[in-house]
């Protein structure tokens, strides 16, 4: 059985920050949650939670200190918790705070701002929240109007455009190729991260050298889905597993070649039991 | 035999304006000239010859006014008319200068700017005289290079886009797909005349329910050209031609429908001749 994992399978630079940052300060201080999960990994939220850092949804009275989750948060959310004393420690990915700023940027130079995204996701609502009023998310523009149109999804003559980070490019050239008979004016940020990119781009040049993909990631992880999504449609057999646990042996039948890859929030000790898990019953 | 003209066939506002401002100073005035050909159509140019008003690439000592075609002309050129006393009257497409603007604005802001359309096009060198050293000239971005690329085609991280105001809608999408992974930010402004892309899709639409399509106008001009490349690509049946003369008998066996349509600097008179002559073979 020949197994070949993807360059880039796994941790990304601004998840292996904010997982070591809230490790650094579980063993440090008591009282410390993270707002939200801090990434989308159950298995590393529960190594966390064996120290002592709970994920929480809204601060309480017992709260001293709370993480800022690699997806950032709204800047409601952020003024209230500094408002009330509690201490802020900032995890949200570098790269997530860039497309914050270009919202509020675009927002402050008179662009409304289009999010392409998934508007339910953390990282999106954290951008919105700086983006203003009249900010719209999208996932291709399809729904998207012409100025001089009447109706909820109409845009503004001037449009801003920033990206959930980890959104395939293709879904940035299908927004464009939608709003550029729409829009006179249109600024855009192209801030999907480029390891986001490049891990897309070598799955999917791997997918054509193996028999069946094993994408390995939180089932709430939005960029392992997104992997798995991308390899279906190359044809080739694909399975989406949190953990070893999931791995059937029937799936090996027949089969020479595995790939292996995993989203952004995946610890290589996950994909690791998995490659011996694998070994041992193709072995 | 029927004969369905596009409703768009022909003249534009900006050449229906141009046409008017050196006919009416062909009646005005003596030592008149164009700079450079009015618009590209050699009939109109011809019949303005005929009232005294001449097409020149330079002004002389002869020269007492100039017109400035409505491609428009780089800005040394006007500046160069200017200072030496000449009268210039400006017959400028509206929507040409809008993007001569725009590209100086976006060099003004720092950005790169690209032009979409072809480098030996009047309207391109006059726009490119605005957008400042850094300008380039392409057809659809394939041969430009990310900024860590060192050759002669590396873009710059902030980019700006315009577009020659005759180009297809589906060049820029085009050029949008190929520039999204290759600039971190762009700023684009869609100057592409409403009435090239409606006029492009109306001609889209005819060329479905027609036999055989006639494109008027002048064989040097860019917007009638394409007229005809996207017929052609329809896969129906295709003559461009600049007048009745070219229209050959053999042409019309076995047709039943003809669609006709015209570049915006083709004047009516031409358009009627020729279905006249149609009706006269057809009759």
């Amino acid at each position: 059985m020949k197994i070949t994992v993807a360059k880039r399978a796994g941790f990304c630079f601004g998840v292996k920050r904010a997982v070591k940052i809230a490790f650094d300060m579980a063993s440090l201080k008591q009282g410390v949650y993270t707002l939200g999960p801090i990434i989308h990994n159950p298995q590393v939220v529960e190594k966390l939670e064996q120290k002592g850092v709970y994920s929480i949804e809204e601060p309480s009275i017992n709260t001293k200190s709370v993480i800022i989750r690699t997806h950032g948060i709204p800047i409601e959310m952020f003024n209230k918790v500094s408002q009330i004393g509690i201490e802020v420690i900032d995890a949200t990915c570098p790269f997530v705070k860039k497309a914050q700023e270009y919202a509020k940027l675009l927002r402050d130079q008179g662009y409304q701002v289009i999010i392409l995204g998934d508007k339910d996701h953390p990282e999106v609502k954290s951008i919105m929240s700086y983006a203003g009023e009249k900010v719209i998310v999208t996932r291709d523009g399809t729904e998207l109007k012409k100025p001089n149109n009447d109706n909820e999804n109409k845009l503004n003559k001037k449009i801003g455009i920033v990206v959930q980070t980890t959104q395939p490019v293709e879904a940035l050239r299908k927004l464009l190729c939608n709003l550029v008979e729409k829009a006179k004016e249109m600024k855009v940020f192209n801030t999907i991260c480029n390891s986001t990119s490049l891990r897309q781009k070598e799955t999917s040049e791997l997918c054509e050298k193996v028999d069946l993909m094993i994408v390995v990631g939180g089932k709430n992880s939005a960029n392992t889905t997104q992997l798995a999504n991308l390899c279906q449609s190359t044809g080739v057999k694909t399975y989406h597993i949190e953990t070893k646990l999931e791995l059937q042996e029937n799936w090996l039948e027949n089969v020479t070649s595995i790939g292996i890859t995993a989203g952004a929030s995946t610890p290589d000790w996950i994909i690791n039991e998995i490659i011996e898990r694998i070994n041992f019953i193709g072995g």
